[in-house]
């Protein structure tokens, strides 16, 4: 059985209520049913939401640990949290999969949106397709290990 | 009863003894007991500290959600916390005042205090006046919610 | 008796009129009228506008003089008159307390809007609060003096 | 039946010979043949080449024309072609989704590379998960016309 | 018989379907049609357009060949085409006039329009005046042809 | 009747005797023949020229307030004055046309003459056409009224 | 008996298996232990690590309160934590010496690693010697408290 | 008889009292007064002061039609007003000489002193001398009035 | 037999008559024919000219696909073509030698000239050495034959 | 025997009277004499300085040629010396360390300080230690010379 | 007797046959005889000249030492010194005057030469006037001695 | 006879043992031989090196002297050292070549390396083609002799 985390970051639990006009009226549960539903056999979502940095670390290094692909939307750290960065390589540098998902178009906002810390060392980056990114990353992740296999 | 939230960052409760030079001598107590004096009937202020950003995100979402006007000091996280810039439009987009304070005046101090990634998104700013900035802003809260009655 | 100098720069004449989106409906005649009504016994408040660089220089340096405190609302020049920052400094550097007051918020404008060459050496900055702005400047003024007896 | 135009700029013919640590040793001819086989009933995939800017823009304007959704590698133009941004505004100002996608991860490559012209007026953008971009692409086009329907 | 060009460079075959709030609704033919009508006794106005640098470098040639004042409206590649500017600066360095022309304020749009590296070599620069810039540029070639008499 | 106002800024006194080789040698009592002589019935023109910014900005608001077009050469108040740009848009933003001349070509110039502050609130620019630019400014406005009609 | 507190930022539990080749085999617990040994009488040394910004931010208001000399190895907080910058002057004001420590040198390493925010209030800087940096900071303060008796 | 015209801008009258550590205590009747003392037969000295801008470019144009030479301290000035830059070259461009004096030394001072827009355009440059800067410049005209007869 | 491609960019064909002074009075033909003369026993060269970006890239595949060597002037392509870059990157990626040549010292002229995206793919570089430049490149590449046998 | 050279840049003759302030008052002869009695057995060190950046260059290249560790305090080269950058490469290619020192932090002092030029190729930095920084370098290298048998 | 040294640097020989339209054709001997000529009595004058940093370094240790005036022009020094910056601040940190004099004005030429690195911590300059700028400067140094007595 | 000075600056006597794989394995004695084998009758070249800059100018002053064309490797000097532009201006004033060579292409390796201080006055520019750019310059210099006679 693989886990794949999908890992949110700051002010995405706002998600449905907030700026509906950029990020549209879908929730972070919405999101979480609709990867399960998804979820071919032998893969499970996992999806977790936090404001804190330093526990969304913690989660990368658990999917280090445990060898867990990952779909990071990293809200507003994507655009300093350079200790974001150093915990995506930890992923990355082990062969893992991870892909940075933006719901809205960052390139299509505020200057300091164009700026990604996290972009260099991830795996790929899925960006303006709304919440349907997640869903596509899960469905790479799930192709590339039958790949692998 | 409205209930006006004054949120102060990182290292403020220090105040009062952290370079006196700069930031004087009163306390955050003093600065909570001056606001509790000065709030008019229908008023309440509740005055809280944290050096973690995802606790002050934290208050500003359970400020967006029961409508509580907003006093806010970010200190150093003014000048790269992106998902605090995020967690101040959730506040100011439904409408409620935030003002953001600063006790010293940023733009007389080191170069990187120049520039505020929370203003854009603030209603309003008061620098440099000391810790009666603090006091300004609430009477600008209450004078402005007699307005809007 | 102390006078207050209420100076602004140019364009100001036309608040009210220019802008109402930005700038309200609130003429630079009502402001002097609310800052009359406002002022304590023993503060009498003067307010001026020109939009003459020279002039506002002159006015400077009169509050210097007359060890008048002033409140100013540098308009454009903000942006660009190192002369203005110049007669600034000779007031404050007197121990006089000017504080810079913008009726909108200048960081959520125009990029040119974010750099103010005044503030550096006023004693403060209140920006964003509307006409309300003048008030709460004069507001500190008056408690400051009262603590400076 | 719905065309979905896959276009393709400058150099991307080596693809499968050019570079193959950073673009594999697929080519375009397998990803067509892919496409293909992937297009569900109702769609149908076209897939071009070409060096020259000029007839890139043709075939944003004939997709403009002809309602296709797009599917857009724009190669090195990505980085200063705004003669191709200005196109691709008229094939998404239409609602027609245009998707941009990179083989490889721009953001970990060359400087020049993290600036894109283009994506400011794409939907979105698909980068670094190789060539199956081009089929999650694809996929969302379909699910995003599902919906409209 | 003096012939003008009129050369128009890419996109702008869309000229009153694209964006028309920003480039109104008359047409490239409209346009041409105008310019006949108004051209004096012993000047013709030949207007091309075309998405390919190469033939709008080739048209510049031309002029310089035929001694053709030339109105140009080099859209996108205003901003970054250094092989045009080589090609207008063909035409100019033999005294000829030409005139570029902007139908929309690029100054009032995207920050990478405020950047022309055509007219550091163009005669002078009509901008903003809807399509109504290249009658005027018209009308100052002629005007100019009568003087040098 | 409709006045045209034709308002110029520093130092333009001295056009026709001030580096011909960059200004020519007509004056602006020349360019104010010209346009008298040009004006069509219905249109009155009146040229000034002011050293002092205050002027200036005065000048821009009468015209916003007696409903005149305006043909503005700000000369080096183009580069800085952000009062002047202040005041330029006092007049757009209430549908006049105001039109930025410059004799010469400021990109064809001196690196400071390549940013117009000024550009992003007029309506249109003629630059580098000599004192033609006047002529062909009044003549757009003339021809924009008729259509208004 | 002084306290030396041996601080470190986010990611660093990861040392010794995390980028071999730029940081080594060593844990943070061997580097505990070789501090443990080398600490002469009178001093012992209590090395904490943890990935929360505030969680660092509070032991170093600790260490001003018990005037515990520090040894700081922010990791990737070097780069942006301003709270940090102004948590790390509050320890060098009192004078208490605090060493930042970097195990590989970040001026070889990637380009956002070149800045430190830390440094200009820090007491001084070690940097590309591997775990040793951590004993030599120490022997460092050792030897200063020698001197200061 | 030759006329020197020593000029100076704003908030110079102020010298002697304004920041004396930087200054001086000399006033500018004492420079006038040595200035008087100084000039030699067939010259006599004129030192104006103002803080209008428009006031100093029409003391230039002054110059320039009377043959003056110029001693100027635009103070601050020197660092945005670019229509000043124009008026020194209507004076210089005719082979007068035009002294740039700095009583202070600005590249010592302020970032924003450290830029001249006047000095491209200015015969020579006297800084950091205190009052004495005027009375080399005026020494060197002298000396090389000498020479030209 | 290798046969030498010798590949030029946009406006080169009015080499001899372009800008005389910067460019010389050789034409491409009188190039061409000097390298056809100077080429030894078992070189062919071949010149081709071409405005147009993607003509020059096909060119570059046929040099990869023939194991041609090639001297390029890329003209302006040299400042922005990042299409060239990477086609320039397919040919020396195999190993083949491609000269970048250019007639005048583009580091002498314009700001725009002083950047060269294909220098960082080329092999070596010939500059400012007028028409000569090819002929010593083609030298190079035969001296480079001769020993790699 | 190991000969360790310490290698001292321009103006350190001076330390010990230069700025006490920043530098301290101990001299170059003490920090010598301070090594020489540090040094264990098996280790000589031999201390240097001078003005010249050629000879501070050679000294590097006899640290190559004779496998010599070096302790390097560029002093101002630091901040420019690209010549020094590569002779420092050369000693470090080799394997061998070299220590950068750093007497006070360059990044408390002046802007143009904050730049090392040196340490992208030195093996580590040790900086604002005041001379004690030499010591710990020494210590540093003779601990790895052990290591290393 | 006071001993003025007038120190020149790199190429500065040539003075009076390089570039003549830029310097002049004074020569160096020129300027030493002038000022032996011009100084009163208890001066003498030494005038020097090097290409060599070093050698300069050392004579400014020597001025400081012997409590000599500088006359210094650092040629193209000025521009990437910080070697040169800390020798002059060796000097004037003493109080010593040192006068930066520059024979052409460096604002009116290359970009490169309108940053001067010495500047901020030399007492005062002198530009563009010359070798009349050494004059003056000797003339200054000695009426600031007389001063002082 | 014409004497051709090869002039080699910084670092470039370790050529053939420093970073082979950026600079191979020839030596300067190897380079000195190959070009008097190369030499033609009447010209005789002579090759040194230096690591010092001051004597790099003085060979420079040499060439201008004695007109002897030039062939400089300017090496690290070739990205700060403004007093060796100045230097090589005042060979290349006189009509004499000076040909810039680089063993390796600086632009692509270190971005330092990307600015040369020296080309815009550098007759022309040879890189990245190995020691042989030492025999192409000289063959350069030798066909310009020819012609010139």
């Amino acid at each position: 059985m693989t886990r794949v985390l999908v890992l949110n970051g700051p002010n995405l639990q706002r998600l449905g209520s907030r700026q509906p006009d950029v990020y549209g009226t879908t929730t972070l549960g919405d999101v979480a049913a609709g990867l399960a539903a998804a979820a071919p056999d032998g893969f499970e979502v996992e999806l977790r939401q936090t404001d804190d940095e330093a526990t969304l670390i913690g989660w990368l290094h658990e999917a280090a640990d445990t060898a867990s692909p990952v779909i990071l939307n990293p809200a507003a750290f994507t655009h300093y949290s350079y200790a974001l960065h150093d915990a995506v390589l930890i992923v990355t540098e082990t062969g893992l999969p991870l892909i940075e998902v933006h719901i809205s178009n960052p390139q299509a906002r505020d200057e300091f949106r164009h700026v990604s810390v996290v972009s260099p060392v991830a795996t790929g980056v899925i960006a303006g397709l709304g919440t349907d990114g997640y869903g596509l990353a899960l469905e790479w992740i799930v192709r590339r290990a039958g790949r692998a296999r």
